[in-house]
């Protein structure tokens, strides 16, 4: 049986060992309302390894990791999913080169292709008809986008073509909507090119059959899983897995030494390994339990007249949606955080988004199904339909913007800061982010257009964060 | 009174609220071993501000810190002060333009300058003689290595000159030597040059007179602290600074927020939170009775006759070495750490290193002088001086290779590992890092020298972690 990290910290933690090495707090009880959890907060000493260059208990935690999901390797992250994602793009992608990444990537992927100077292309979900929101990328969407480049770069000396160096999908996307990755990994090693899943919120796939397996196993060659979002784990935390030989695992382990702090947290590590061993060891059961509350939650507010739980995500997401009633999912949000004390994940135009893990509790579906029904209740039905229709926010995934300059050269570049308003036809010096989840409307180097100003309008005016636009000012280019 | 990051983690903890939201663990007790620490582990909820674009109470909790250190701006860092020196390079320097640093920098700042295709210029500290460790990088040596690049820069039209973008000094040294940051700062400043100034050892500075100033109010331009060293706060945890006019902040945040997770974690932030408070409020007292301690410990071991305390570190750090006696320094480690559970922070040839922090507790001096006093009984004096010789290691830091091609063209090209023995004349495609402290012998792009192959087989020859070499096996360009 392995000794786990945390095993090996806490045997550190009650010695009688006394610490000249960092960290500062030095185990001591007086540090403060933390020092509990400084007992077993460590820095690399003798006996501990070190996640740079693991050789015994991390390297074997990392082991453990890769083979509950599948993967020739596994490294654990601690500067989150972000940190997979930047590493993962700049192991496949020389500078200059292309990138296609589905529009709904998160900001982390555009983050990465502004480092690596990457020319991004564009792969659009399909929208959810009914709900407005973001649904799968088809593997034929996919296949046209890059029959499409490489007829562009017909008759072009191969000096002038650039290769297509990486693929990148969400799935599930925020909302808990999943792809067909068998589909798209064929696709794309139709063309040899490597398929990478940002799977951050897919880390318990593959761990009970009414779930979706894991990425990993469906063949794409690099899988992002952020344990804290739906593992027992420590927020911040996250697994890269590599299969395949479509991409180069030294590239990948120097980015990953390059972007995660020389002095990781031990305690975010034994989360990660405490969080995959009880996924592993109780997972199934407790995903089991998880589905059963799910469907007696779903039975329960089967009679609400305004509530109705969308059928196409994940059972670990529950968006709920607003039907024929004058209020927003904004508003059902706060009803249920003030007066119920039920904390959502998000609120958009007419749904919230609930996260439902291994660790929940049935008190809480139990708590979130009484709630609705007291709210529906309390709901008149609305008659006129003009009203109901402007609940539904704008589907800002699907803004198709012109690209005026490639990104990395409008991001450092010379701006200027305007109102929004009277921004059309200039061009975005900023990320324009929805947050949460964290989705570019906008990427420096795109025309901003009468449509895009509309949508940042709708959601600025409903009391949405959007991230870049400060006091009703963009940044354009000069 | 501001209300702390732990005083709003602690009332949600405490509160009925159940979480519908990430982090996965969801605060159930049957979380594992880590359940506790999980009771106050949240993400971005309402109430709970946003790292990436703060306006509450992290705002607040930054804000205190920058008064504390007397910074303009300062910005929590939870991916070390790794993610603060890649953005603080990354902030400052264009894409080709010339970086001057310390060659005892850590490998952070090459990292950097690999991302952002620097080109990097070096200046050398000095050697502090009868100890053989690195001393002060003088203002002299900067300003004759700047008029150095300037020169050879005339003639030549400005589109073949690229600007010097910054420097970047590491004081405190691991070791604990201070560089004079006032002066160096003049010298940069009469060039219209930013300093950044690595000074994640010297969280600690400006809070008691007997301890060096700190960097900000030295007048460096940005100014990185790793808190986790040697303040009372959680391991990767970290304080970037800036003040003047000669960076730019926005640059910086932007950089921030690429390098750093989209999901950050609270404790980490309320760690550092917490534990700048303490050091305010209890910096000055704690530093005192540390000092007292420490010339105690002195006291005690002055009739040793194998152990010297190097004079020349800020009190904040003991730098024992072994004078005319059989043992090397990691012999002399281990055996503290094996006799007397005493764990040290690192060895050297013939020398340990102890950090001491605000944190320190009196019984660990104390056993660290009885230790000594035993050991140094049981050591029988040498006689023959050439073996004392033998026991200092080479001065990697300032061994001069020969740059064949740049980093960042160099790190990611086809190579071959060979035999260490047989590299001579070849180009290194790896670092070669001495870890502890994470500095480079030889940077990707330089020459393998026989000099540079003495160096890397001592270090292997007596036990060190030589990061980039496996089995005597070196990676040269092909």
């Amino acid at each position: 049986m392995r000794r786990g990290l945390f095993e090996s910290l806490k045997d550190y933690s009650d010695s009688d060992f006394y610490p000249f090495h960092m960290p500062g707090h030095k185990r001591n009880p007086d540090s403060g309302p933390l020092s509990d959890f400084y007992q077993m907060d460590i820095t690399e000493i003798d006996g501990f390894d070190n996640l740079h260059q693991p050789e015994t208990i991390i390297k074997e935690a990392q082991e453990h990791a890769a083979r509950l999901y599948g993967a020739q390797e596994t490294y654990f992250l601690v500067n989150g999913s972000t940190a997979g994602i930047l590493s993962a793009v700049s192991a496949v992608a020389g500078r200059g080169d292309r990138l296609i990444i589905a529009r709904n990537c998160h900001k982390a992927v555009y983050h990465a292709a502004f480092l690596n100077h990457l020319r991004l292309h564009y792969v659009y979900p399909e929208i959810l008809a009914d709900y407005g929101i973001a649904g799968q990328v088809k593997a034929e969407t996919l296949d046209a986008k890059i029959r499409e480049i490489l007829s562009e770069d017909e008759g072009q000396s191969p000096n002038d073509t650039e290769a297509i160096a990486g693929i990148v999908i969400t799935s599930p996307t925020y909302d808990g909507v999943c792809s067909d990755i068998e589909a798209l990994a064929k696709v794309a090693h139709g063309y040899g090119i490597p398929l990478i899943v940002d799977q951050a919120h897919g880390a318990h796939f593959g761990m009970h059959p009414a779930y979706p397996e894991n990425a990993v196993r469906q063949g794409a060659d690099l899988v992002i899983h952020s344990v804290h979002k739906t593992l027992p784990a420590p927020t911040q935390t996250a697994l890269i897995h590599r299969n395949g030989n479509l991409t180069d695992g030294e590239y990948l382990r120097k980015y990953l030494r390059i972007y995660q702090s020389s002095s990781p947290s031990y305690l975010l590590m034994a989360g990660i390994d405490e969080g995959v061993r009880l996924a592993e060891e109780e997972g199934f059961k407790r995903l089991g339990n998880l589905l059963e509350w799910r469907d007696e939650f779903l039975k329960k507010i089967k009679g609400c007249r305004h509530f109705q739980v969308c059928p196409y995500t994940e059972p670990g997401k529950l968006v709920i949606f607003v039907r024929d009633a004058v209020i927003t999912g904004r508003l059902l949000y706060d009803l249920l955080r003030e007066k119920y004390h039920l904390q959502m994940e998000m609120a958009s135009g007419n749904y919230v988004v609930a996260i439902l893990t291994m660790m929940e509790r049935k008190e809480g579906l139990e708590r979130l199904g009484d709630a609705l029904i007291d709210i529906d209740k309390a709901l008149f039905l609305k008659a006129d339909q003009s009203e109901i229709k402007g609940q539904k926010m704008p589907e800002y995934f699907s803004l198709k913007p012109e690209k005026k300059t490639e990104l990395w050269n409008a991001y450092l570049s010379p701006y200027q800061e305007i109102e929004l308003e009277e921004a059309q036809g200039e061009t975005a010096a900023e990320f324009i982010n929805l947050y949460p989840p964290g989705i570019p409307i906008l990427v420096p180097g795109e025309a901003v257009s009468s449509e895009a100003i509309h949508i940042i309008r709708e959601y600025l005016h409903s009391g949405y964060e959007v991230q870049g636009i400060c006091e009703n000012k963009i940044k354009v280019l000069k």
